[in-house]
C-alpha cells in the first residue's frame, strides 16, 4: 500500500502557490522538496515556511534528481517555458488553470508534453468540488430530465485591490480579467457536465478597476449538445460562487460559500445543492459530503506520476476551456458571436 | 373620499383576462361591467363568470356608454387595432405587456393615446413585486455601493404544452417564446432599477418544444449607465423567477415562488429577498410586506382614469421594453450585438 511519496518542485511562488503547497502538506503522496522564484526574497522565504531547499535558477531546480514533477504557478504567460523546459527534462507538470496563455501556447504544451510522454495535469480545480460532482452523478441518473440550460457565476473583488506591479494588471497579461482568471473555471466545469461549446458570445467592460483590464463579463455558450449556458464573471463585487441546472424534470441549484475558496478541506462543509422539482416550490438540500478539491487534484497527479491514473483535465480539456475564453474576448472585441472552431485555429 | 367606481369593457378573454379580473373583484376602484371576444363560448362565459353584460363586436363594446375604459389582453398582434380604435373614442387603455407586437405598432400605439389625451397603462407588473420596489429603494440609498450587474431568470414549461390552435404556437406571432413573453417583464424591471439599455447580444434556440418558436433564450444587455445585465428565459423547464443584484458593497438575491406568479395577493409572501454584504457569509433575510401587483397596476390605472395619476409604465416605457426583445431577438439572429437604436428606427 504504501506508495512512494512525489517528490516534486514548486515553480512560482506567490499566493497561489502556497495555497497549494498547504494542501500538499494534507497529503502524504506529494513532497514539495525545491522551489524557485524569480524574486531571491520569495524563494527565501518559501523555503523557509514549507522547510524545502530553494534553487537560484529553474535550471538548478530542474537538475534537482529528487523531483519527478513541477508544480507551475507563475502568471498565464510565463506557464509555457517552464512547462516545455520541464517536459524536455521528462518531469511531470501540473500547473494552475489557465494552461496557459494563449490557444497556440497551450496546443504547444499540450503537443509537447504528449510527445515525451509526461504527465500534464491542469488545475481546474471546480469540477471537482462536491457540489459539482453531485450536479454530474444527477444529471447522469437523468433526475433532471432533458436538459434545457445552466447558469453559472464566479466573482470577487480582487480587481479593486490591483497596483501596476501585478500582472494581472495587464490587459497582454491578463485579457479579460476575472473571464480568464475566474470564469475559466466555470467553462471546464460546463465542458464536464454537457460537453464542449459550440459557439460562444460575450459582453465584457471595465467598470471601477484602476487596472487596465475588463472587470465585469458576461458570456453565453451554445453547447455542442444544444444547450445554452450563462456564466456571469466579475472582479469588483464579492466572492460569489454559484451554478443553476435547468432540466426538464428538475432544477439544481449549488452555491459555495466564495469566504472558503482557497479553503478546499473545509469548502464543501460551506456549499448547498438543492433540487426543485418540476411543480413544487421546495428546494430540497443535498447533502454534500466532505471533500478536497485540491488535494484530489495533486493527489490524483501523484497517482499519474506512478502511472496509476490519467489526469481528468489534461491538456486537451484545458485547452478546449481557454478556447471557450478567447472566443468570448474575440466576441466582446467584435460584438458577434464566435465559433469554438475559429479561435482553435489561433 | 368614495370616489366613483371606474366601468370597463374586458377585450381578449382567454386566461390571462381572468387573472385580471379576479384581481378587479378585489379591487374597490374598478369594475367590468362588459366584455367581448370574437368567440361567442367564451364571452358569455366570461360574462356569466364575471356578471358582466357582453357585447356582440368590439364596436359594441366601445358603444356601451357606460365603459371609460377598456382592458386588453388579446394576442400581441392584436392590440393596436382595440387599443387605437378606443382611443380615438376616447376610452382609457389598460394593455397587458408586451404593448404591441411590433416597434412599429408600440409608437403608434404610444402616438395616437398622447394624441388622444387618453390614459395608456402597460402591464409590466413584475417591478411592483414588493420585492423589486424593495430592490429599488435599497439602491437608491445606495446600500449596495456602486452597481456592478444583475442576472434575472423567468422560466416556465409553457411552451411544452402548446398546440397549433394556440397564437403562442407561432414565430410570427410569438417571436422568441418566452423571450417576448417572460423575458420583456425582466427587462421593464431592469430599466426601472438600472434605466434604459443600450446595446444587446442574444442566443435564442428551439429545443424541446413542439410548436415554432425558440423555447430557450439568453440575453445580456449593457445598460446606457455601464452595467451589464443578463436575462434567461425559457420555456421548457419549471417556473423559475430570481433578480440577482451585484454591488460593490453587497449583494441583493430575489426569488418568487412561480407557482404563487399569477396569485398576486399572496406571491409576495411566496418570495424571498437576501442581502449579502461585502465579506460576509450570510445572506440576511430583508422582510417584504405583503402587496399586490395586479391590483396595483388596476387601481393606479382607476387613478389615472379619474387625473389623480400618471401611469408609471405607459408607451414610453413599454416601446422600450419591447425594443430590447426585438434586438434580442436580431442579435439571436445574426449573430450580432444590436443598439437599442437600430431597432427604434424599425
Amino acid at each position: 500500500m504504501a506508495e512512494e511519496v512525489v517528490r516534486v518542485g514548486a515553480v512560482g511562488l506567490g499566493r497561489w502557490a502556497k495555497v497549494l503547497a498547504d494542501t500538499i502538506k494534507r497529503s502524504d503522496r506529494l513532497r514539495i522538496v525545491n522551489c524557485f522564484s524569480r524574486s531571491e526574497e520569495s524563494r527565501e522565504a518559501f523555503s523557509q515556511q514549507y522547510q524545502c531547499r530553494s534553487a537560484k535558477s529553474y535550471q538548478d531546480l530542474l537538475n534537482d534528481p529528487e523531483i519527478e514533477g513541477v508544480i507551475v504557478t507563475t502568471p498565464n504567460d510565463a506557464h509555457a517555458e517552464p512547462i516545455l523546459e520541464a517536459a524536455a527534462r521528462g518531469k511531470a507538470i501540473y500547473v494552475d488553470k489557465p494552461i496557459a496563455h494563449t490557444i497556440a501556447e497551450a496546443i504547444t504544451i499540450e503537443h509537447a508534453c504528449r510527445d515525451a510522454g509526461v504527465i500534464l495535469s491542469v488545475g481546474h480545480s471546480a469540477r471537482r468540488l462536491q457540489g459539482n460532482r453531485k450536479i454530474k452523478e444527477i444529471m447522469d441518473q437523468g433526475r433532471l430530465g432533458k436538459l434545457v440550460m445552466a447558469e453559472c457565476n464566479f466573482s470577487n473583488d480582487r480587481s479593486l485591490e490591483l497596483t501596476p506591479d501585478k500582472w494581472r494588471w495587464y490587459k497582454e497579461k491578463s485579457p479579460g480579467g476575472p473571464l480568464i482568471q475566474l470564469a475559466v473555471h466555470h467553462v471546464d466545469t460546463l465542458n464536464y457536465l454537457f460537453g464542449p461549446a459550440k459557439n460562444v458570445t460575450c459582453m465584457a467592460k471595465r467598470l471601477y478597476t484602476p487596472a487596465e483590464i475588463e472587470d465585469v463579463s458576461m458570456t453565453v455558450l451554445e453547447m455542442e449538445s444544444g444547450q445554452l449556458c450563462y456564466i456571469g464573471s466579475n472582479w469588483a463585487s464579492q466572492g460569489t460562487f454559484f451554478t443553476n441546472v435547468y432540466g426538464m424534470e428538475a432544477n439544481l441549484y449549488f452555491m459555495v460559500d466564495f469566504n472558503f475558496w482557497s479553503r478546499s478541506d473545509v469548502v464543501d462543509q460551506h456549499s448547498r445543492l438543492e433540487i426543485q422539482h418540476r411543480g413544487f416550490s421546495e428546494h430540497q438540500a443535498i447533502p454534500l459530503r466532505q471533500g478536497d478539491m485540491f488535494r484530489e487534484q495533486l493527489d490524483e497527479f501523484a497517482d499519474c506520476v506512478r502511472g496509476k491514473k490519467q489526469p481528468e483535465v489534461g491538456g486537451k480539456e484545458a485547452t478546449a476551456a481557454l478556447a471557450v475564453i478567447y472566443a468570448a474576448l474575440r466576441s466582446a472585441a467584435t460584438g458577434h458571436t464566435v465559433a469554438i472552431k475559429e479561435v482553435m485555429g489561433d
